[in-house]
């Protein structure tokens, strides 16, 4: 015989591992589409006026290969202790808690609990965030978590304005409060015209604001009693904010003991690594006559069909995607999967450890002040926690040097003063050479005394719900986050075929380096030269996402996808104010846009003009041209998203882009469908100026079960000068906390770039639109699809219309709830038209899998079938009753019209590995109109043996 | 209000992770077993003449703490490119497969499947191994993994003995078998009075032997066909061993077309770890002739009680614990872990990907030979796949240093030669390398020619089964990985109360270290200065096991349980032959001992004298002496365990060491129940010479689903100069492949030890017991507790009598499978005695856990009463039909005696959470009469949509 080599590699990432069907599915699906190639197809799909010119083309690396490169970059980080403190400190993240939630896909994989019949499991998980806020902060009410402290601040400034019985105008900022909070504040409040009064405590005059902002314990240290004050405060009907710590509150006196409305800050310190900045959750708690106020989600507890006990989203009727540019926030994307690691690290602790922890950091931190003044050194605040700074006049450069030495980071603050902040993991070994950093030797020894009078400690009781009382045996913490694991549906197990929400592969490889102490352990505001290696990786990145888009530059700071629409649309006010058009305020946003997009430009200060849409979806181009003109040299910008939210390349495009320009204004094109782009268009070719990218859609980032996100933005080089700055990093218009946003999880949209290679992501977006032609194709005979381009083709996501069976009672709701019993995720339900349903498939789904997923589909259209034959009615269907649950079927009685089998084996459902939820159809009203979201008192949370 | 300090240590391991019950618990538990303290109760349990005066006292490190210590010790070991090959090569590790599986608690904290029900996840994996391994290897039947490729080879040759037609008594091996596979076989063949001949194979006289071992391809890179070889022992009767290479037999012809009766090796480079030497899975293959001679475990297919396919281990009657002193091999523990991750990373590459990693790797050593020879070296051999020497005469030092600056090791072949084996991680750049410490710069250009004649190419087919051609994107991978876990019942969902197998916490800090690349990449075979972190831990693990134990020295190199007694036993042979005693060969074990004792002493050559035990499970000393009288000089040693197998603190233990001693013979205490003693008694202070541990029992390496595990022995001084030699470290009497076993997993009970501290390690005995004994007070009056010592105490585990319960019809197995139900796995059925059940909660249980445990076997043993009452029959009974699944739940006539909801969610069962089996009771009787081996062949492995 003769010998004849393989062509054929391995380790191929992008062909064999990360996109789904293989290369004789896609000859199978090619063929059922109706095309030849998919090249053909991509040519029916997207307008050969829109196509890029250029190929990507940087190579690909292996899996291998991309470990490697990540260890030799994590290793140009410098890894110090840093105790710079300003809103992050160092934490144990508990081994169990890493290896179980952070590092297993079945939580990382999961999308926001939209579907609470199969999110019970991380929907408990915030709800104990949810109560774990309330009780440290003494407060009624808390979110599922926020961005991060800063724009927690920024959201708390503008409901305090929703609010306060006060009709001032002003803003009161303690300037004790974290610099980049109060950066972040400014920037808020300047498009909406709130003047910031920026100033020591004392020098509050009540009757001038309409609320103000405390930092407790400040920014320096500072151990403050705000009750007065916020006493004074509500004498004339303004609201008190406390941004504040949650470990500092294991000891101290309570925001609620003092009477604040509204409490935020950060978790991080909750067994989150400090990531160079993030993910990590920022809370907001308030008083519970503020709850429907309350930006963000809110995890509440409802009734399911069976009148069980069931968790849901609360309140969705008030978030932006519905109330548009109505909406009071644009905040979407949360930090899910830390505020669950940050639930759990409470829940492993117990007030009991948590205490203890912030004892022995206070104790640790009253040994160095004693030890500093002993040696003579000028310290500050009398009352402290866990921050003191020092006097150190000239000598500041030769301190820091000092303490660099010793393998240090202190605080630079002003010119003579640094600052010191002890944390969960300093010892006394830290301690020694804090000292030997200021020339002393030895540390005094260890008193169990008060850094602050006595009158602060708090007098009440935290954590006292069961679950915080877990016995904390690794074994039953780790059962416990199984069984939650267990009850969610997640990637790791089905395809989520969610509209606008690319749901595609988070692999292993891209999620390794997150955890690695060289990422996980640098202070975001660390010295430049101890962070090379997430320099690198940030500007390769920006310059692939500039390649990618055709964009000039990028700025890493949104740590979202609204986030960056706001940084988007600011750096555009920024550009119009700097060229003498501060009179541009006109924003044109077509009826089809994402709802985030009029939030954002309301929150940006801008006047939105609503387009009108096509029949077919597409931007109505006359209409627009009439709105650009009523708006003349008001026009500021417009936003568009491409391809459409419909799922169509629409040919005109260009055109709008260039009405937009003749008039002055600047194009901003929505990036949430980047997915249909990569490699085929780039959106600064056809007319945009800015964008901002969904890494967690997009460039492989996990959803998190809700977070965490990032959200950069691209824009072209007139707009450069204008991105966000930052208190750290110079200039105005800070968005984030961070001068890099979330940077940790950057490195999972790098790895994926350098994964799968410019050929790699330009095949990703086509094999994405031929999933989704696919799909089209096979269900087009069962449902009606919604919005094709002028060739019959969508782009990578179809909309099927299910409005048709609401007249024999079926709806959209019921279709997604069946889909359940077939194990997948709903699509995304009546958006971005009611009635009907948005299918994503991504490109990471196998031809088995979305087939699995039409079988399914092709079913219930059966089911629908036999109601519309009046077989059955809609109510005594299995639709209806959907999900089933094993509950419903072990009952003796089954008085349904329908056999066991049918209910719970419809086909596409796996029969061994079947996902059984735990929970029957949840009910709505029930919840909203009863709001509960702390952990319900009485019951126990492991589920007790009966 | 004074502020009260609490005293509380939020980051003690072995009080609040490691130990289940909380100090409260402990109280409430204390208070149903009747005593005041744990004090008293170890009192009450463990005799005083017995317990240890000195208490273990090094501190306790904090998980963080344990993490850095483990990092600056990585640190110490410094990996190079390892081109040393020997049967051990760098792999890459799909990252989908370390996160998911290796660093997985459903795959590593499972039991070895000996209860099919709840382990059809690994089964499936398994059998995927054995069908990779058979395809291969070109053989009929696999086992499910060995210990290393060195034990399998000693295996093979007295399984060959057995098998053989010819009478010849010597066994060949072919001298360019792996220097440490000789050695072994050497070890194996010396009691058992196997004479070897090593040679050159063109020596071979086939008369003279039973059969003959050969290595293909050579340890020094030989690519020979053996087929001339191989009928001509065949002609004689005797038996034809090939030592292989999976990744060459992708491309080589396998030895099954050579006519090779028994094929063995290793799957280390099937993507695990090198790890310093393991753990990885060796395999065995063999005709079906031969099937039922094959040591180890077997997975097979079988039905269950619904006529389903169902997969179980095969002709389990065949084990050792059952055969005794007749069991042909003591083969226990297995490689599960490894064998699943082999398996895994064939079903990711497939044929196609298996064959390009074999090609790659063959063209790069083509191209090295190339240059080698080019640049004039002498290159051996003339025929190759991936490993070559050069003859590099008084410059080996030079040859060798410049390698090393390079980062590079060689191998040494005795003083004039040096070997190099390529491997997957090979690339141009290490080839660069390669040449460049031989003084030649650049390489040749790629060529896809062969290093061997093309009449040594493959030409059959493998793995053709579907599974190895599954769709290979990581989204299926992912979901094929979890669905399989999904299907077992692990620790990571529940309690596994097995007696004698010390089912502890696998802590997730102990399990992190071992997948950082510095202690993964080193080669066992490196120069002992690039190891240095793992010296450091090898020795302070054996100072601290001398410390527990009460011996003077450690080995670290048997790699089971089995492969400890084995290993010890044979110390103890060569101390007496030392002093001129080979005469003393008789072994008294009593009838009580586990079957590995008489197994192992067979193994080692001795004569078994079994010892009667009294009628309360102890030994009966009387029979004893006069036993040992009987033998006099003959006596070699006896084998006793400690507390005994029925789980008492025997008070004569003393008295029988003692007349061992007077009889000149040495004791041996099996260190199987050591989780009974840790701190409380030294099993070297009460009279035993030699003992092993199992690491994977209490020192907390997770059991991995049967296997890794680790038994190193602790010996008195006098032992110590006859511990187990090897050939990279000197000496004779190798057992293992590597010189530290699995030294990787050496590292888990290192971190174990340093958590735990002294007090701990202590502590965790106390609490086993208190938590046996809480379970015998809560079940002895439904169940009769066999054995309690004098005092009415079981030791760490507690024997429940079902015998009473076989009048009515209700069998051990009945309640075993009925646990199912409950979400547990069964307690250790009818060993030691006959229709019983061990239970052995760990200290590791919580008393909720327990509780739920108790709850369980109360309803049982009502059920249990109802069948006695007359109420309903053992047949009708939910106790025969147990485990009830979801196929029988949906069922539309139920036609049983009692309701659905008593037959799925009997007491104890989690309702939401409920673990459901994917099969009903597996037929035995049926799988061992049908023996199938291998992958169904009709059926598609992903369970299809239906």
């Amino acid at each position: 015989m003769t010998f004849t080599p393989t062509d054929y590699n391995p380790y191929d990432f992008a062909n064999r591992r990360h996109i789904g069907p293989s290369p004789s599915e896609m000859a199978e699906m090619l063929d059922t589409v109706g095309v030849r190639t998919l090249d053909e197809l991509i040519e029916q799909t997207i307008p050969a006026s829109i196509r890029q010119a250029k190929p990507l083309t940087w190579a690909p690396l292996a899996e291998h290969e991309l470990l490697a490169k990540m260890k030799e970059v994590a290793a140009k980080n410098r890894v110090m202790t840093s105790l710079i403190g300003q809103g992050y400190y160092g934490t144990v993240t508990p081994p169990a808690i890493q290896r179980n939630i952070l590092e297993n896909p079945a939580w990382y994989t999961a999308y926001t609990p939209y579907q609470p019949e199969i999110a019970q499991g991380r929907l408990e998980a915030l709800l104990n965030y949810q109560t774990m806020v309330c009780d440290l902060t003494g407060l009624d009410v808390a979110n599922a978590s926020l961005l991060d402290e800063a724009t927690a601040a920024a959201e708390a400034m503008t409901m305090a304005e929703r609010v306060a019985k006060s009709k001032a105008k002003a803003f009161f900022v303690d300037r004790f409060c974290h610099p980049q909070t109060i950066a972040v504040i400014r920037t808020r409040a300047l498009p909406l015209g709130i003047e910031i009064i920026e100033d020591d405590v004392r020098t509050l005059d009540p009757s001038k604001v309409f609320g103000a902002i405390f930092q407790y314990p400040g920014s320096y240290g500072h151990v403050t009693d705000f009750t007065q004050r916020i006493a004074s405060l509500h004498a004339v009907g303004a609201v008190a904010i406390m941004a504040t710590d949650l470990l500092a509150l294991c000891l101290l006196k309570e925001p609620g003991a003092m009477g604040a409305d509204i409490a935020v800050g950060s978790a991080q310190r909750f067994g989150v690594p400090m990531g160079y900045g993030g993910p990590h959750a920022a809370f907001m708690a308030v008083k519970d006559a503020h709850k429907r106020q309350m930006p963000g989600r809110i995890v509440g507890v409802s009734i399911d069909a069976q009148g069980g006990k069931a968790y849901r989203l609360s309140l969705q009727t008030r978030e932006q995607h519905i109330r548009r540019e109505k909406a009071t926030s644009n905040v979407c994307t949360a930090q899910a999967l830390l505020a669950v690691m940050a639930s759990f690290y409470a829940v492993f602790h117990g007030p009991k450890g948590l205490r203890a922890i912030a004892e022995r950091v206070h104790f640790l931190t009253q040994r160095l002040a004693r030890a500093l003044k002993a040696a003579g050194a000028k310290v500050d605040p009398k009352a402290f926690f866990d921050t003191i700074t020092v006097e150190v006049g000239v000598g500041q450069a030769g301190i820091l040097a000092a303490a660099r030495n010793e393998g240090l980071n202190f605080r630079k603050i002003g010119t003579n003063r640094v600052g010191i902040s002890l944390d969960e993991t300093t010892d006394e070994r830290v301690l020694v050479r804090v000292l030997k950093a200021f020339g002393i030797d030895g540390v005094p020894p260890h008193r169990a005394s008060l850094g602050f009078p006595e009158t602060m400690l708090r007098t009440t009781e935290y954590l006292t719900h069961p679950v915080f009382h877990m016995n904390r045996a690794e074994s039953e913490m780790m059962r416990y986050m199984r069984r939650l694991s267990d009850r969610d549906l997640a990637l790791d197990r089905a395809m989520i075929p969610l509209g606008s929400c690319t749901m595609k592969l988070n692999a292993a490889a891209e999620m390794m380096p997150i955890t690695w102490p060289e990422f996980g352990s640098l202070h975001p505001f660390a010295p430049k030269d101890q962070a090379a290696g997430y320099t690198e990786a940030i500007n390769d990145l920006s310059a692939k996402l500039c390649e990618i888009t055709g964009y000039d530059a990028m700025s890493m700071q949104p740590n979202s996808g609204a986030q960056g629409e706001y940084a988007g649309l600011l750096t555009i006010q920024a550009y119009h104010r700097s060229r003498g058009d501060a009179h541009r305020t006109v924003c044109l946003i077509p009826t089809s846009a994402h709802g985030t997009n009029p939030a954002s430009a309301q929150m940006a200060g801008m006047e939105v003009v609503v387009v009108k849409s096509a029949p077919n979806g597409d931007v109505d181009v006359e209409d627009f041209r009439a709105k650009a003109a009523a708006a003349g040299d008001r026009l500021a910008a417009c936003m568009i998203t491409y391809p459409s939210t419909h799922g169509v390349f629409e040919e005109t495009v260009k055109d709008i882009c260039k009405i937009t320009h003749d008039h002055g204004g600047q194009v901003y094109i929505d990036g949430a469908n980047m997915n249909a782009l990569v490699g085929l268009v780039k959106p600064g070719e056809i007319g945009g100026d800015v964008s901002h990218l969904n890494l967690h859609k997009t460039f492989a980032i996990p959803h998190g079960g809700g977070g965490p996100g990032m959200g950069p933005i691209g824009v072209k080089a007139h707009l450069a000068p204008h991105l966000p700055g930052h208190p750290e990093t110079g200039g105005d218009g800070a968005v984030s906390a961070a001068p890099y946003g979330s940077a940790s999880i950057l490195l999972i949209s790098w790895a994926y770039c350098l994964m799968m290679g410019g050929p790699g992501c330009t095949q990703a977006t086509r094999v994405a639109i031929l999933n989704a032609n696919y799909i089209a194709a096979r269900l087009a005979g069962s449902y009606p699809i919604l919005f094709m381009g002028n060739k019959g083709r969508v782009a990578h996501e179809c909309i099927l219309d299910t409005r048709p069976f609401a007249e024999v009672g079926v709806t959209v709701d019921d279709i997604a709830k069946r889909l359940i019993d077939n194990g997948f995720h709903a699509p995304t339900m009546s958006w971005p038209v009611a009635g009907t349903l948005m299918v994503e498939p991504t490109e990471s789904e196998t031809k088995a899998e979305i087939d699995r997923f039409i079988t399914a589909l092709l079913a219930i259209r059966a089911e629908i079938a036999a109601v519309e034959k009046g077989e059955i009615t809609a109510e005594e269907s299995p639709l209806r009753h959907a999900p089933h649950t094993v509950a419903a079927l072990v009952t003796e009685a089954w008085d349904r019209k329908y056999s066991r089998e049918q209910g719970c084996f419809p086909p596409g459902a796996f029969r061994v590995d079947k996902y059984w939820p735990p929970v029957g159809r949840v009910d709505n009203v029930f919840g909203d109109r009863n709001l509960i979201c702390t952990c319900p008192p009485v019951e126990s949370y492991m589920e007790a043996a009966e």
